[in-house]
């Protein structure tokens, strides 16, 4: 009989859960809504894991800071969460250790053990989304870090003077560089009236700007689109340079929800990773991939825990 | 019979070489200038290893980036050297393996296995010296990269539109925080007539102000050299910050010429650091330790080398 390995990944609206075969294929998805408060959410991951029942194995993916021990010891996107000892307690429901990381870590290892970084030993997954979440594998493993915060790489500080992070510092990489920034950097250059057409696709309102419309407005070639493109591009590429100074990975593997609109990034950031990074005719870059599991990479990477932490 | 580890520190004006015993103490030791040009190396190594031997393995430790097959690709700090096959030439003169890192990851190797970070599986040793250079060590093991580049602190670069860096980019980390980096605050204070004692102290000329002048100013207990020293730990403080955004070490090991007057630093750099740090209430702060092994730390790393390459 093979081993079915379950993983329930925690999101900020759903959970959803997946049962994996011996091959990683998803043989089994349940998705439920995420309730408010801890002792909510442990009902329902026991109901979810009641659901993907019987298996081997059970990780969970979490969204914040998670200890090493599976405390989840801050999630900004959850509701009254705080020092919640999300493995344990459900460990305490199903009778089994349940594995616990964090959900850009989980999105690390589906990637590497079945998505874009597959057979890599080095390399560093970046999602893309509201923030800036991470994942380090180096030297063929998995690596945690003294508490498990490992990969908290969206507030790395790139300018210890620029603007205030929700994290309370400033200059933080994920206030420029992630789905956010992209929507500041655009209504910045909107109330500074640089870039007309990208204001018009938001109804004519400068506040209104999102990423999206700088996305449609630079799909069409306007240019001053263009220019927000690339900075963007540029703050991108000084945090995956900093991160190649310290780890020299293999790949980044670039995932989260900008990393759909890929091919209008993809140029500026590489142009300007060549600039920013040290000795770089000495040699190979690493390579820029995109995530390919989506929306079930948190959930698959919890169900793979087992075999990586 | 016990074994011996030999090992030879490739510095700028010296090679140094030692041997260790089991016990990673240093039995024998001995100097040699540092010539100009591959093939005088070469020759120095192996007349070095010939004052060495016996020996059962032996390391090099050399100044600049270095490939895992221990070819140095770029050396700023030797004469004339360019994709020197150093591993591989001084393979061939002994007719046995030898092994070649990065000096300041030897260093960590040395801190690591008989220093300051005995018994860790987290850390990052920082070389604070005219540049910075940096070794990690990550769940137990040396992170050695896709390349063997691995701990390019030095170019983490922290504002973009900072000074030029002779590596060619702009605001590198250790434009602000190595020795240089506090030279040239010391030297903008000075110009911009902030530091009238630290200038007193170099002569009355602005131009020759040095580090060694603002700490001495410092520990006089002169306010504007203590406001520089304030300035120059927020930018180590930013590094370190970032380095544990990514890695969340146990520890720093702080070494090179900085590492000695400590003392002066330690509070700023501390302070800041806190400051800086993401969820700095939620976990405990990775401790900054100072190397032990000071001159020999290189030397000793290199006859490290074969336990952990």
């Amino acid at each position: 009989m093979s081993a079915r390995r379950a993983g329930i990944d925690v999101g900020g609206t759903k959970c959803l859960g997946v049962v994996l075969d011996d091959t990683g294929a998803i043989v089994q998805e349940h998705r439920l809504p995420t309730p408010r408060g801890p002792e909510n959410i442990i009902d329902t991951l026991e109901r979810l894991a009641g659901v993907l029942a019987p298996f081997d194995t059970i990780g969970v993916g979490v969204p914040g800071l998670v200890t090493r021990d599976g405390v989840l010891k801050a999630a900004p996107n959850l509701v009254d969460i705080a020092d919640f000892r999300v493995g344990a307690l459900l460990s305490d429901r199903l009778g089994v250790k349940v594995e616990v990381d964090n959900d850009a870590t989980c999105a690390a290892v589906a990637e590497w053990k079945t998505g874009a970084a597959r057979g890599l030993t080095d390399f560093v997954m970046v999602t893309l989304g509201t923030g800036i979440g991470g994942g380090v594998v180096a030297g063929g493993q998995l690596v945690r870090g003294a508490n498990g915060f490992t990969g908290e790489i969206g507030h790395i500080v790139v300018d210890p003077d620029g603007p205030f992070c929700p994290c309370g510092r400033r200059g933080c990489w994920e206030r420029y560089a992630s789905g956010s920034g992209l929507a500041g950097l655009a209504r910045e250059a909107a109330l500074a009236k640089r870039v007309r057409r990208v204001v018009e696709l938001a109804g004519g309102e400068a506040d209104l700007v999102r990423g999206e419309h700088v996305q449609a407005a630079a799909r069409e070639g306007d240019h001053d689109a263009l220019n927000v493109i690339d900075t963007f591009g540029r703050w991108v590429a000084l945090g995956l340079v900093n991160l190649t100074n310290v780890l020299d990975p293999q790949a980044f593997v670039l995932g989260g929800g900008l990393a759909a609109s890929a091919d209008l990034y993809l140029g500026p950031i590489q142009q300007w990773f060549t600039q920013y990074l040290y000795a770089p005719d000495l040699r190979p870059h690493p390579t820029l991939a995109f995530a390919q599991l989506s929306e079930h990479a948190g959930a698959v990477g919890a169900a793979l825990l087992a075999d990586v932490h």
